[in-house]
């Protein structure tokens, strides 16, 4: 498990996780005009742990108010300066083929602050071409140059198992300092790169798992 | 953390995800022609831990052999039947947009002996249309008959969020066990079936956190 530090602590990759579950549910209370709410009442209603909030959240100061609970749109702005969404964070998407262009126009990423820039492909019949939500499609020698002057901050890779490598490579040549994969493989990257891969085979493999072996328990 | 019975002992979803690596790296080590491997070598050649390896076969049975370790192919196929793939997994997609298809069309899948059957969609244009690789789009009001006539072990939704709980439904009422979500926001279902889902959001926010909090702990 990977734990970045947080003013001293050591926070776990399910921490952040977590807080962007807290995350969705107060905005969810936010847009139902509720105003506070306790953590037991968090938990309650969206079926998470009123202790395991409080201990998260602890890790980053104290925002609860005795008698009161959370400020829902408090908390909410707090949550969203933790996990780095207060600004606008660019993305590039590398590789333009049916799962790039779904990313591209994934509209959860706008709601959330996300700003993808480009699409990038070598073919020819692609360049030049938009997303139906319009991210414009750009050749893949532009990384760099797009990097440096869009300053982005994430590149997401969609490109074949057998590229994937060369494209990490470039990507962390430009300057990428956070990449999300969906190719199946392992990929290096130095250390000071953060790099979260999305193996949907396992995903698949976890289901089937629980079909072989019959019921869970929660 | 979900965890499924496994001959008495309790299995969780992070050690079927490392069944799954460790299916990955077999794989490759039969593919280059390696006949035995202990657990250290796996762990050294594959950046993996050794007690870990052996601590999770151990909850389905003795493999190693003393003085020689794992037989490669052995190994291999006792995890495909531990993960429930000796046998063709029947999978739908219910969704035919950018998503649907890119899943539709993901390689790993096919060499897994995982079956995408259908696409199922509800706009006219897109039934009887096929995925690149020659998966056929066929209309949503199939999907009762095609999972009692296609045995379909897997749901995988790519709808809209909007439209995901009424898929939820209409796929746990044609006898669907298990469901993987696409789509963000939180579904329902009855405790006899998985649903597990992959929130885009959440994976990027941990990025972001990331960028916003600066170096990582491995």
């Amino acid at each position: 498990m990977e734990r970045v530090r947080a003013g001293g602590d050591q926070v776990s990759e399910l921490t952040t996780a977590r807080l962007s579950v807290y995350l969705r549910c107060l905005e969810s209370l936010d847009a139902s005009g509720v105003n506070t709410v306790s953590s037991q009442g968090l938990a309650q209603q969206f079926a998470l742990n009123a202790a395991q909030i409080r201990k998260d959240l602890a890790h980053f100061g104290e925002f609860g108010i005795r008698g009161v609970g959370y400020y829902v749109k408090d908390l909410k702005r707090h949550l969203r300066q933790i996990l780095g969404l207060d600004r606008s964070i660019k993305v590039v998407i590398i590789g333009a083929g049916n799962l790039g262009l779904a990313l591209a126009d994934y509209a959860g990423f706008r709601q959330d602050g996300f700003d993808v820039v480009a699409l990038l492909d070598t073919a020819r019949d692609k360049v030049g071409q938009y997303s139906r939500s319009g991210v414009p499609i750009r050749h893949a020698k532009e990384l760099e140059w797009l990097v440096e002057r869009e300053k982005v901050d994430i590149a997401v890779l969609s490109v074949p198992a057998d590229a994937a490598q060369e494209t990490v490579d470039a990507a962390v040549a430009a300057g990428i300092r956070a990449i999300l994969n969906f190719s199946p493989g392992s990929l290096r990257v130095p250390p000071h790169v953060k790099l979260k891969s999305m193996d949907l085979t396992i995903t698949f493999e976890s289901l089937s798992f629980f079909l072989a072996n019959g019921h869970i328990d929660a």
